[in-house]
């Protein structure tokens, strides 16, 4: 903090009660974020080293806790939506004008880390404390939200995006609690869900830091990633039958076996999607062969198929490919397969204008940047349909994620939340 | 019954109550078989077909009466050994000649078939009926023997023909009881197992009728197989270690997909059991991958690796070959393979002379006839500890076993009845 004041003094000559008309070297206390962090570690802590924050947990509703004091500590003026999303109010100097949002998730997967959508929540915090403590107001009015099960698929910033289906408040999250009674756990009303839909159009925009969660950026030894946008996910459940039969009467050349299919199919997929240019990825993350047995020559597997790209159109192309690649297996093999796809692939771009003023801010401060994917979901995707959205990536250490191991380190974390306030104050420009 | 006696008397001219010092054509009621076999089906009968009387269940019990019935309305002295097992006992007229033995199993798969098993047991008392009601008795003593819990890694004839370790006393069968209690629960005395065991030479020979549970015979239009051994079996856990990442943010070219390698393993191990002529056979029947999920690379696959053939040789030389691959497919993906085989394969041979003997039985009623191993596991593998043994093949329908689908003709059942009987008979002989 008093690295902070000693720059504003020395940038603003004194007055730090004013609005900021012009630009001064404003930073985080990058100190402060990494302490939070640690702190709000405590909420679900596992005894191997990382976190089960998983929402509508008691560690969640502990963790929201403790962001809400750090940000009425802010100044923020906190209220929660009806999907218990927490909303901390900046006011702006001009009327009028739409409000920039801020923000990420604190909610983490099972035996997850300490960095996934903490970074980008409490950096979110700490932009607003600074304002808050050099007396700067912006001219849009700010918003600091804290979006709630973002892990469960990004159910807080949907329910803010686009509607909540009645099927998804009646599933089951991770916590084990239905979703509706979740909602309720942690004190939103999953009756008046609709009642958290932000229009479209009514924001100036969301900017959302947080961790690459892979390893572009610490390979190419970067500082700053400048998201282009979230891929698009194409998940699709495959069947292949064959026949059931004994393994040990069954001569090999009489066999319809689905696992010997399934596992030529697996291959074809990684030299599909590897056979194009381009970051595309795709996996084939589960399998079950059935019945299952030594003894038994597997007549029936089921696997998951995944795909995605920034190019919606690329993966449907990826698709065509594997499902004709899928049909010539079946017949060599005297199998079938059947393709299940679940909702077709929706990449949200990240505004172009956003991607330079990020870049901008980024060099700026003298941080090296790469555009990229992000190959992850965020809240930001969802974001995209309320308005402009950019997103800032900071380096994962060896690209892990999800993971106890996940980690980046204090002068990124740093780095990224300066790169938030100096593109917030650019974008609050008239 | 009838058309027995008739045949009898035109045999023997009359006479039918003495010895058999010279062949007669005495067959089974192959009818009578057939009756049986419906009667049995009824304990553990499922709604959509077949049975599941998986040993040590009510059903199994239920089952074991009935059968037990069947051997004393054939003039059988039933006793139970401590293992469970029914022998029923029919003297000889010869002092001092070591037992004939015939018999096989009622206890069936979780959802099988009412053949596997029920023909040879069922077929075995009958032969002993057809003597009975002819009054005709044999040199050598007869037992007609229904092994407890085939299905069970064959438990019952383990127990007369070598020891049971108490970790297989301890393991979970499935009828949910552990196999202690399920002895126990049928009437046996776990605690004292060994005195089932026969010791080796003890016995003349060990003939055993089953389906075949492949469609060797079937295809062929053949009758009879005159079983050459009962292959080894080798079952091997195969772990792939590779690493577990996001799905989304981790290039293709970053992976160290377990999957991926697992699947290119499952295509190996065809190609190189296929590779060499032969009868062997290799099969990965179960697949785990884990965490298992859509948006994650496979960190960790599990999967079960079985080579089955006559020759123990060939299946090591089978092992060696695969386990080169998988060191072959390690290096190129960066997983590495564990292989965490159970106990090494173990071929029963069958007795030449018995295979001879069913051979010429089968011709003698003009029945066609193949030599064949058996790729499925028997009684009468374990049974090859304590003398000479045979076995005689009837065909399946469609090859289909382990499945309520399972059928074998009634036609062909009495064929191998009749085998059954008359290489009885001709063993039998001074």
């Amino acid at each position: 903090m008093k690295r902070i004041a000693l720059l504003i003094l020395l940038a603003c000559g004194g007055g730090a009660s004013s609005i900021a008309a012009t630009p001064v070297v404003l930073k985080v206390n990058g100190a402060r974020i990494v302490q939070h962090l640690e702190a709000l570690s405590a909420f679900g802590r596992n005894p191997q080293g990382g976190v089960s924050r998983v929402a509508y947990s008691d560690a969640d509703r502990a963790g929201r806790e403790y962001v809400l004091g750090l940000m009425t500590a802010a100044g923020l003026a906190v209220r929660m939506d009806t999907a218990g999303n927490l909303i901390g109010i900046r006011p702006g100097s001009e009327p009028g004008l739409k409000p920039i949002l801020i923000g990420s998730h604190i909610d983490s997967v099972p035996e997850g880390g300490n960095y996934d959508g903490d970074v980008g929540s409490l950096s979110a915090i700490e932009v607003a404390q600074v304002l808050n403590e050099q007396h700067l107001t912006l001219r849009h009015p700010l918003e600091v939200i804290i979006f709630e099960n973002e892990e469960g698929a990004m159910l807080g910033s949907s329910a803010v995006g686009s509607i909540v289906d009645q099927a998804r408040l009646d599933s089951v999250s991770q916590s084990g609690k239905r979703v509706r009674d979740g909602v309720r756990f942690i004190g939103g009303d999953p009756d008046r869900l609709a009642e958290s839909r932000m229009a479209p159009g009514s924001i100036e925009a969301y900017l959302e830091l947080h961790i690459e969660q892979g390893a572009l950026l610490e390979q190419a030894h970067l500082q700053i990633g400048v998201v282009q946008g979230i891929v698009g996910i194409l998940d699709c459940e495959v069947t292949v039958d064959g026949f059931a039969n004994h393994a040990g009467t069954t001569p090999m050349n009489q066999r319809h076996d689905a696992l010997l299919a399934a596992s030529a199919f697996v291959q074809k997929v990684n030299e599909i999607v590897t056979s194009v240019p381009g970051r595309q990825v795709g996996t084939v993350g589960w399998i079950r062969a059935q019945p299952g047995a030594y003894n038994v020559v597997p007549g029936r597997v089921a696997l998951g198929l995944e795909l995605r790209d920034l190019d919606a159109g690329k993966i449907q192309d990826l698709y065509a490919r594997i499902r004709t690649a899928a049909d010539t297996i079946g017949r060599a093999s005297g199998t079938t397969f059947k393709f299940d796809p679940h909702a077709p692939p929706a990449p949200a771009l990240t505004d172009a204008g956003l991607q330079t003023l990020i870049e901008d801010t980024a060099r700026g401060l003298a941080l090296s940047t790469k555009r990229m994917p992000s190959g992850a979901g965020h809240d930001a995707q969802e974001m995209a349909a309320v308005g402009p959205v950019g997103m800032i990536f900071v380096p994962s250490v060896g690209g892990i994620s999800h993971s106890p191991k996940e980690y980046s380190t204090p002068g990124d974390i740093e780095n990224g939340a300066n790169v938030l306030l100096g593109a917030l104050r650019r974008l609050d420009r008239p």
